[in-house]
């Protein structure tokens, strides 16, 4: 039997480590904080870095690579982003070890960096530095550029995926002629990074605009997608920012205009990270393991022979070779399980667990009728059908899969939006979870009671906000239209 | 007119960096020692790394990701590997900042870790750690892991890409049931290498193996390629190391065999860096700049309109079009360069300068007479050829380019490498640059001594090596088969 693990509804927080764990997607490592990502959990990373990847080449950007490090002095220059970022950093202050009296090594005191160096959390420093030799005039500009890296933050609680104090991901940084441009690119990503959660992941989104206190250090404006767990929590899936000329006033990036005068340049930077494996597996999963959108799977199909003695295995195999063959030939990833030492029961329960949207069985009988039981991962169905045309079948069933899976995660956020207009029901919906659309009075002092009350936080203003004249939830005072509240990852 | 870059004749070193800045490859960055890798340098790493990463696929390999952080007492369970790694480290002694009282940041002293820790220089002690709660039973063999991952070694003098503070690299790590079955890996490894250095990088290299002076700190074994830069230096390209059982005893990584016992685990370890694109860039540029072969070239084509006149302009730049198209339509990397305000010179030298390996010119005659200007920027040569069935054409021409690249590269290598059997004709040999074939007595004490006459090092005894009796260079002593010396990068 393929290890259990703990029941949703029991305890959702174990149910997600037990999960990740198991399923062979990422573990705990040695260093407080880090995790290492298991294979198949980077499988399913790679597509979503690849998928992302291209959209962001298609919308006009190039890939570059800017240091690791950054001189601690350079955080100090944008006044805000400082607060955000310069606190629980991993600080490098040595450059060399020696050998020890004890046999151990230790750090050598003479090695000594004259200024510290700070593993960067987020690169606008270090980037907007190299940009002011890059940008001279209008011709440089925009300057679309991505880096996909690692970053450190030093989290005192983590969690796999969600919170780690190492992370993956890629960040955004372009340059603009105008603010207009700027606040154009700032959206065209929170698209990309909508219709990637949606069209990838299966994932619906709600767009939205960040409030002052839930804004990125150093952004005028953050625009966000959020998401909706099925433990009723929202996961703030991505983030672009409009930064104004924060970033190019700090660094003193500024360019000659056609006319030949000279501005600061306009400023956007994006970004999305391993935290949207987290999303994915609490998007989709259940019980039983993972469940895996087919566009992001790294095994859509797995083939599984039901041996019945030893005299079978041969023709079995050499069957559900032929069926995989067929598979790959459409396009499908497909893989083969032909393992003779492990029950099927175990088998399944494996796949399962992984998360692989359609399972083919073959047993005997079905190599007599001209048939394969075919399983559907998401709906744990089971159905026996006509061995012909199956490559065909599953190829169509991983549109309908990923289609129903977007579906059904809609539905389930459409069943947890609520409005809510007294104080009371307030407390009692955020309590029993969901997204709460509620009036606002707009300032931080509300923002901030209503959180320190009931723990939930404004996930934002949604771009699609409806005109609505309502009085704010906590005080009263007078609103102009709904915003969105939950708890959150 | 494009910047132009020192000769290299006149200064070899400085016409590498020129090159390097000026194509926009890299660039220093504000950390002492790391640089930014710039979106053209990274569009041909970007290449370079999918076309690694496919073979490694293809036999067998997974990606995975470890922390970028070790315990320092990690170095110290394996005696080779710390003396050879844990010296010039960056190392993190501090998770926090504070504001100072001058307005600036500081280094929180109340945030000092207990057990400091050290970014990787490379990661076999952070993953054999792993590989111990991975590996129980020989059925979890072999594990064939690779990452793509940024690595720091406090290195004192850098050069843009050949030695930088922090690179960009890949290390596989496998684990093995038995010696013979790692060793087969190893060698499988180094071949992927060479035939990537080959038929991607059009690089001839030479497999061999390293002498125990020149081995991996912890390796029982370490095979590499060597390849001969213009200048008459060796460059070591790739690196794949057979381990023995040393990190298994290290970290206590046992499986249960086939017949109930316990053994240690057989190991390995290979890696390229971003070292690479030094080797790249000096394998086969000239003074005009970066030469590509076409297939890491991110644009493989430019097609240059010639105007003359403003009403010559929309004619030609369709005309352009219509040929970008076509080459794209057989699968060819094309660019327009269809800016009307820089003259053709400049534009001509420009992507000289990127080393666009092919380039057409369509002027107003051109259009009259179904012709076009094509330049080849290997040999510097142009012709003008027919119109019709342009895009065949330069498919083809790529073909022929990676070839003669290749080609060129083996020609000059043949003619810079000799056999020398007097210790005279060995130092004036190296004096001069190229690969040197000498017999060497076998022991660490004459290669230590040849190293301080000269500066030469063993670069490798070549996997291919002839039994040979002669005695060696220096010491008089015999030798069974000649070694191959060189100054190197």
């Amino acid at each position: 039997m393929a290890k259990e693990i703990t029941e949703r509804v029991q305890d959702y927080a174990q149910w997600y480590q037990n999960l990740v764990i198991r399923a062979g997607l990422a573990d705990y490592s040695a260093v407080r904080g880090c995790m290492v990502i298991k294979p198949y959990g980077f499988a399913i990373w790679e597509r979503m870095r690849d998928a992302l990847d291209a959209k962001f080449k298609a919308t006009g950007h190039q890939n570059a690579y800017f240091p690791l490090f950054i001189p601690k002095s350079f955080f100090s220059k944008e006044a805000a982003h400082v607060d955000g970022f310069a606190k629980e950093c991993a600080v490098v202050t040595h450059y060399r070890l020696r050998n020890g009296a004890d046999g151990q090594i230790e750090v050598d005191p003479q090695a000594k960096l004259e200024e510290e160096l700070i593993v960067r959390p987020t690169s606008e420093t270090i980037i907007w530095n190299s940009y002011r030799d890059w940008i001279q005039s209008y011709r440089d500009l925009p300057l679309l550029i991505n880096q996909w890296a690692n970053v450190v933050r030093w989290e005192m609680r983590t969690r796999l995926f969600l919170r780690t104090t190492e992370f993956l991901w890629q960040e955004g940084h372009t340059a603009h002629a105008t603010s207009e441009e700027a606040i154009h690119e700032t959206k065209q990503m929170l698209d990309v990074y909508a219709d990637f959660a949606e069209h990838w992941m299966a994932m619906p989104v709600i767009k939205g605009v960040k409030t002052e206190q839930e804004r990125f250090a150093g952004a005028v404006d953050t625009y966000c997608i959020e998401a909706l767990m099925q433990d009723g929590k929202a996961l703030q899936a991505g983030t672009s920012h409009f930064l104004g000329q924060n970033f190019a006033k700090a660094f003193d990036v500024q360019f000659a205009n056609a006319q030949g005068g000279r501005e600061y340049v306009w400023a956007t930077s994006w970004g999305v990270s391993t935290r949207l494996m987290g999303a994915l597996i609490m998007a989709h999963s259940d019980d039983q393991g993972l469940v895996l959108p087919p566009m992001l799977a790294p095994v859509q199909v797995v083939v599984v022979p039901i041996y019945k003695g030893a005299d079978t295995i041969s023709v079995l195999r050499d069957a559900c070779q032929t069926l995989v063959h067929e598979c790959q030939a459409v396009g499908l990833r497909v893989e083969l399980d032909a393992e003779d030492n492990a029950r099927p029961g175990w088998k399944f329960a494996h796949h399962e667990l992984r998360g692989v949207p359609v399972r083919i069985a073959v047993g005997i009988r079905d190599l007599e009728n001209g048939t394969v039981e075919l399983a559907r991962r998401d709906l744990q169905t089971k159905t026996t059908v006509s061995r012909d045309g199956i490559a065909l079948v599953c190829q169509q069933l991983m549109n309908e899969i990923q289609e129903s899976l977007f579906n059904k995660a809609l539905d389930f956020r459409q069943s947890m939006t609520f409005e809510v207009d007294t104080w009371e029901d307030f407390q009692l919906r955020i309590e029993a979870g969901g997204l709460v659309a509620a009036h606002w009075d707009g300032t931080g002092a509300t923002e901030t009671a209503i959180k320190e009350a009931t723990k939930a936080t404004i996930r934002c203003i949604p771009l699609d906000q409806k005109p609505e004249a309502g009085s704010c939830i906590y005080s009263g005072k007078p609103s102009q239209g709904r915003v969105l509240f939950a708890r959150a990852y």
